[in-house]
């Protein structure tokens, strides 16, 4: 295990009609004027955007509304809300919604506070050191950006998506979880979220740090119970404990407790960033195509992780068996799982028609130098060929 | 799942040599003058409290000392700390040690800010609303108390061991944990941290809320390790992985993680807190008897929890076996764990008398009231019972 600090400082207000309270966590944090920052018109339309507005005048506290940020938020977003957030003198942000409204309030919370261009702190020209403080009401779980320090905006003019992590100015100050609030979300936007949760345990899980027991233990109880949660919600999408689960995963998963101590992987993540940032996927579902692909590159050069992870996570029986056949049962039952939430292991499929490769990894190349991850590290050459194992997928 | 707040804000450096930087997180935390909470003069044998003295002055701040906090630290240690402190005009404590001198420094952080008498904010005479910022260096992992809001002061005078958890003023501002420090801490010392936390856990996992089948998977999984590493660390304690897994697990077993969304229970820490109040046994010791004898009082009224403990955590094969059957062996296993430690299950042997049962019950009424826990609702004299079966143990 390697030397870390971890500090998840975030207030987690988390249950049934929490929302109710955010006036109140506003207050005590210190918010005199709010912008919030939402996606769609459906929280005005399902009553949430009433609900917290009338918690904010219950507590005196001033507001204005910044919304329409779509999912994966781009840089042009971010600006407009910069001059918003600056016009309007507001000193909170509340972001309500998923990782796509939290993402954007972040970049919002770095770049009105500075006249420094905010996309020099996600393209790595500049550092930041003062942030808006951010609340978060969430309303879809996947990102983990609710209790996270990271940030990922796509600038649309040069076609990247970054992410960027800035833990001591990024954590939110609190978040609200109510699991009913992700009752209506459509299937499709569930599975994504498992996905995605599952991956940024995963990014931490498959690493070369020794020693490290402990972490991946219960992370491998995280990941087995929200598969679990996710077949009953595919049955059931308001059965209160499985939202509860998912919700709670998804604030786990990425908060930085399953990754404590370890060198962190993320090959994955960039190279689906690659496919949302060309072609406008849904990053759970970008995903569901490329950590098969990855683990399969990976499978034969580094297997010791992905053997463990066979029979630890997708419960693999290994008698009778030799590595690789236990490594290839369980890609294949990830796969299955993917398949069962409805999601397709096939990049032709994903994007709808023959993907760019050269493209994606000439964009990676310039994103992320000339190697990516850590668990196996991956020249330029490797990642074109993930992406063509993910065309058969 | 029931709702909740978790919040554990506390910065955790942990790793190879991090005691070296207990000055610069100080720094950070506005720390000025500073008192150094101590117990036995081990630390300044071994070159600890050198090196800390040394990280302080090298970044120029001022400190005095305030050590021999004995096991089980009484309320007289911590109205001497609050004069010291007081006295010296410090605005941070810095708390060297395992619980002991951790709780007490909470106890002198709520006493040296307020002409309160600090016992009343113990035995709940009264509410404490503010405290000076507590550090910790933790040397022995067992009590949680460096990622808790909790803190147990014993008084010696009305034979009171009371706990209490305030966690807006009491969770530490940083815990540096350095494995390593705990290579020296003898086996006795080893065991009864690994009992404590182990304890920690059962005190929230044994809880009648319905659904927390998340809490209970992280719960099970970090129960599971810590037995492995203890038998580890058994034949090598300087085994830095195990170490190292300990100390996390010991944090994570408290700081709120595995009670989120539960009702908890906390009577088997209760029923010892009585033990070590009257016979100055270790805590640790205490509950290796008082457990046992809790569960297998509660065996027959509430089996369910105690059939998922036994199958998940204590790995019995149910294969066969009636639910009496497999608790039966759930508990008898963990009995044989505690063996192995080298601890023993019998009250008599543990306290080397016959011990006064009646007038532990008489006390634990006193500072209990008539009923005790939630998995099964305790009465008095279900608690002699307890006591009982704990003689046959």
């Amino acid at each position: 295990m390697e030397n870390f600090t971890f500090c998840s400082p975030t207030e987690f207000i988390f249950g049934r009609d929490t929302q109710k309270e955010v006036g109140k966590a506003l207050k005590r944090y210190g918010a005199e004027k709010v912008m919030i920052v939402y996606g769609s018109g459906r929280i005005r339309e399902n009553g949430l955007l009433d609900e917290i507005e009338d918690s904010l005048r219950a507590e005196k506290i001033e507001f204005c509304e910044f919304g329409g940020i779509a999912p994966n938020p781009t840089a042009e977003s971010v600006y407009a809300g910069i001059a918003k957030a600056v016009e309007e003198g507001v000193n909170f942000l509340l972001a309500v919604g998923g990782g796509s409204p939290i993402d954007a309030a972040k970049g919002i919370a770095l770049g009105a506070v500075t006249s420094e261009d905010f996309w020099n702190f996600y393209d790595g020209k500049a550092k930041p050191f003062a942030a808006l403080p951010v609340g978060v009401v969430l309303t879809i779980p996947a990102a983990g950006s609710e209790g996270s320090g990271n940030s990922v905006i796509t600038n649309e003019k040069t076609h990247q998506k970054i992410s960027v992590r800035y833990p001591d100015l990024l954590r939110p100050r609190f978040s609200i979880m109510n699991p009913e609030l992700t009752y209506s979300l459509p299937w499709f936007q569930t599975a994504c979220g498992i996905v995605d949760m599952m991956a940024h345990i995963y990014e931490r899980y498959f690493s070369n740090t020794p020693e490290t027991q402990l972490v991946d233990a219960y992370s491998e109880a995280i990941l087995r119970d929200v598969m679990d949660q996710a077949l009953t919600l595919k049955l059931d999408g308001e059965n209160y404990a499985a939202r509860a689960d998912v919700m709670w995963a998804g604030m786990l998963a990425h908060n930085g407790l399953c990754g404590v101590g370890k060198v962190e992987d993320w090959s994955s993540h960039r190279l689906e960033h690659e496919i949302s940032a060309f072609y406008d996927v849904a990053h759970g579902a970008g995903l569901a195509v490329m950590i098969p692909a990855w683990m399969t590159f990976c499978a034969r050069r580094n297997p010791d992780k992905l053997w463990r992870f066979a029979i630890n996570v997708m419960s693999v029986d290994p008698s009778g068996k030799d590595t690789e056949e236990i490594i290839d049962e369980g890609i294949s039952e990830l796969k299955n799982f993917y398949h069962d939430l409805g999601l397709t292991t096939n990049l032709r499929e994903l994007v709808g028609k023959e993907p760019d490769i050269d493209l994606m990894v000439k964009s990676l190349n310039r994103n992320m130098g000339d190697t990516l991850g850590t668990y196996v590290p991956l020249s330029m050459e490797d990642c074109k060929e993930i992406y063509r194992l993910a065309l058969e997928g």
